[in-house]
């Protein structure tokens, strides 16, 4: 595996055919009372239909999709709560592997059971960074397995700009395209992606001011972590690595931030107009859209709704 | 206009020409995990993402289509103040025609806007039905207006029956489809469509049991009209009209009716597998499939998700 490298258009192609029978193909929406809010014309790629509910099915596929016969034999391994735990332990028992998920012991329940229905084996341990990764590295040491990260793995990239390849396939003529950024795996796939097909369509990133470490990374020029991130987009509260960071900085011509009021507003629109469910995380770019009204007036938008895992008792509105 | 004949199979092909430009071909969606639940295969016809969120967007554009030029000018009336009414106003505004909108005093603010917002002019008055008539008669004898019934019409159900037809010409050889069935429009129009494609597919109605008067008709060879529904499903509360029950007793193959709590159930696994919000009266079907696992085992299933149109702060889960 070529661990630290940075994935290349060509690396995007390679991994759409891969991966393109095991992946939903997602439908692109639009809403006419969405573009007449905005005064732009929105396309919206629906992840939230995605396997799993969530982009990070196709990064999970991609990397088990190479991985060589031996180390298929042996499974592969995360830490994690949310969205990539259900998604690598879905594309590993596809592919009929085994994935070792290492959970906090306080994982709401409902995340434990999506992870348990896919199909993966959760070793629990104590709820910090720390046991989570030393549970994780002994979990490596005695099966064998392979760690495949949430986002700082180049295959895992490769395969999350395939939504935006589809996207672009689709909807030529984008002005931008825009989508969340955490720990920024789906922006670099995605800046990666737009900028092969077309390298005038701008890419922008999509934070929450309440984990805006990719927006003060990027204006800033050097690495910053997050720290005590505070936001309903619980997809979007880890720091960038050095690899997105580079191909942020690199790629990306923009990134806005967007208040909570403001999350809890688009992700509403989206829910009334569209009659489709997206997490919060998903409604950052149309939220940062709302508020900066200005830079988008008249574009045609890409939108990655980067997925519908919500927990319906404890809505923001 | 031809008030009080029945649609013929034909007349469903005319209006879906007539109509076809105007409405949005909704997609049909499938989900591995309903199919699993109910061991059966289920294809969802999702008019939640017709315009005005809701099928009948198809039945009233269509009454609207064969209004003569004389009655184009008079404009439209109706009483309602549910999906119908939204539904006339949006097709009368792009058709640039008037719809006067009958609306009892105490109205949910939510449906006022939605009514305005499609340009729907409307005249409120008390909240009986006796008002309702008595005001929509007083706005029709002013403005010479033509009454567009939400369900007791024969455009309307020739209409509603292209939801069925968009579904049976994607996905042929279907063993069943099934349909809610509140005042027996969008079962009518659908059993005239299924059985005019093919003889052999049943056609089901779905109802609440605390709203059961089409299951009791049915059964008894009577129209039993509704009184007092108890139900969450709130576009399934009216009565059969003559001309509905007689299209539903010579054409529909059984009735099926489901618990509250089975209807709250099916919604919730709707909004959580597929991602997409459906109105409690679009998930009857499904909870119909769920009590009644053994008649539908091994079947392929169409079924028609009626509606989007939710109170996001009401759910009934």
């Amino acid at each position: 595996m070529k661990h630290n490298t940075i994935p290349s258009f060509t690396d995007i192609l390679v991994a759409y055919e891969k991966i393109r029978k095991l992946i939903h193909r997602t439908p692109v929406f639009t809403s006419a009372g969405i573009n007449k809010l905005c005064k732009a014309e929105l396309y919206f790629k629906c992840e939230n239909f995605q396997k799993v509910g969530a982009f990070k099915f196709r990064g999970a596929t991609n990397a088990i999709a190479n991985l060589s016969m031996l180390e298929m034999k042996q499974g592969v391994a995360t830490h994690s709560s949310g969205n990539h735990a259900a998604a690598l332990s879905l594309a590993a028992k596809l592919k009929g592997i085994s994935a070792h998920i290492v959970m906090p012991e306080n994982s709401k329940e409902i995340k434990k059971i999506a992870v348990q229905e896919y199909g993966g084996k959760i070793t629990f341990c104590k709820p910090t960074l720390q046991a989570r990764i030393e549970t994780l590295q002994e979990i490596v040491k005695q099966t064998g397995a392979v760690e495949i990260h949430p986002f700082d793995n180049f295959y895992v990239i490769a395969g999350q700009g395939t939504a935006a390849l589809e996207l672009m396939r689709e909807k030529d003529e984008l002005d931008i395209v825009i989508t969340p950024v955490g720990g920024g795996g789906l922006l670099s796939g995605t800046a990666l992606a737009v900028k092969g097909m077309c390298n005038t369509t701008k890419v922008y990133g999509a934070e929450p001011l309440g984990a805006d470490d990719a927006f003060k990374s990027f204006y800033s020029g050097n690495l910053i972590p997050q720290t005590d991130p505070k936001t309903m987009a619980d997809g979007l509260l880890t720091s960038l690595s050095e690899r997105t960071f580079h191909i942020i900085s690199s790629l990306v011509d923009n990134i806005f931030t967007a208040t909570e009021t403001s999350i809890a507003e688009a992700m509403k629109i989206i829910w009334q107009r569209m009659k489709i469910i997206v997490e919060p995380s998903s409604a950052v770019p149309l939220a940062t859209i709302l508020e900066n009204k200005n830079e988008f007036e008249g574009k045609r938008i890409g939108i990655i709704l980067s997925g519908g895992n919500v927990d319906l008792q404890k809505l923001p509105f």
